[in-house]
């Protein structure tokens, strides 16, 4: 049977942190990180295609591990929540979106997909360069 | 308060396909699209960094959902099952990885980082191109 030469967990992405891979909550960040000056809560769920209650419990988690911050305020005499990225929640984001390319990088090399600046096509080689 | 200006989900990423996009069946997807013949079990268990436990349990979730295919076979005289994708699994891994090279701009993009051909530094900026 065909086995494998490395050693290594090569392909173990252990900093996929998953409180951020999460999908939806990877949403959020992907949104909140586009609007520096933060967003409010109905804004932020429309981008994220979210319902009150799962963005909610997102945002729960999101704040709970110091990624984001919720603040309350008031928009033309109504209370509202505005959503920011605490600056450790853009450079943790910034690390794990790191991974998340090498992850793509990996995954398209050894599927065969063209990478290679150069042009070569890897398309039908069993094993990544 | 500052709000968006988009009306349509945005960042809602809803093709990352939530079986393939679990951690460690990541892990498990991007091992056996670099091993076309398949990965014996103990193999693909180092590749990942799982335990005996979490890798079959990973490999139930995708079995049933006719991601992967589990062969019995022999391996010296001892059995071992052979792990390798379907041609299913291999065309859904690759459209997930096309959703995700999308996050992975997106987010890169919105974040400030540099990512335009042509050089421009979008550092700074609120709004992505």
């Amino acid at each position: 049977m065909p086995t494998s030469d490395r050693t290594d967990a090569r392909f173990s992405y252990e900093g996929l942190d998953r409180i951020i891979h999460e999908r939806a909550r990877l949403s959020v960040l992907t949104s909140l990180v586009s609007h520096p000056r933060g967003l409010a809560f109905p804004d932020l769920k429309r981008l994220c295609g979210l319902t009150d209650g799962n963005l909610s419990r997102h945002l729960a988690v999101l704040q709970e591990a110091d990624l984001v911050s919720l603040e309350k305020g008031y928009e033309q005499n109504r209370p509202q929540t505005l959503c920011r990225l605490t600056p450790s929640g853009r450079a943790r984001f910034l690390d794990y979106l790191g991974v998340l390319e090498q992850v793509v990088r990996d995954a398209a090399q050894a599927a065969g997909r063209p990478q290679n600046a150069a042009g070569h096509d890897r398309s039908g080689l069993a094993e990544p360069v």
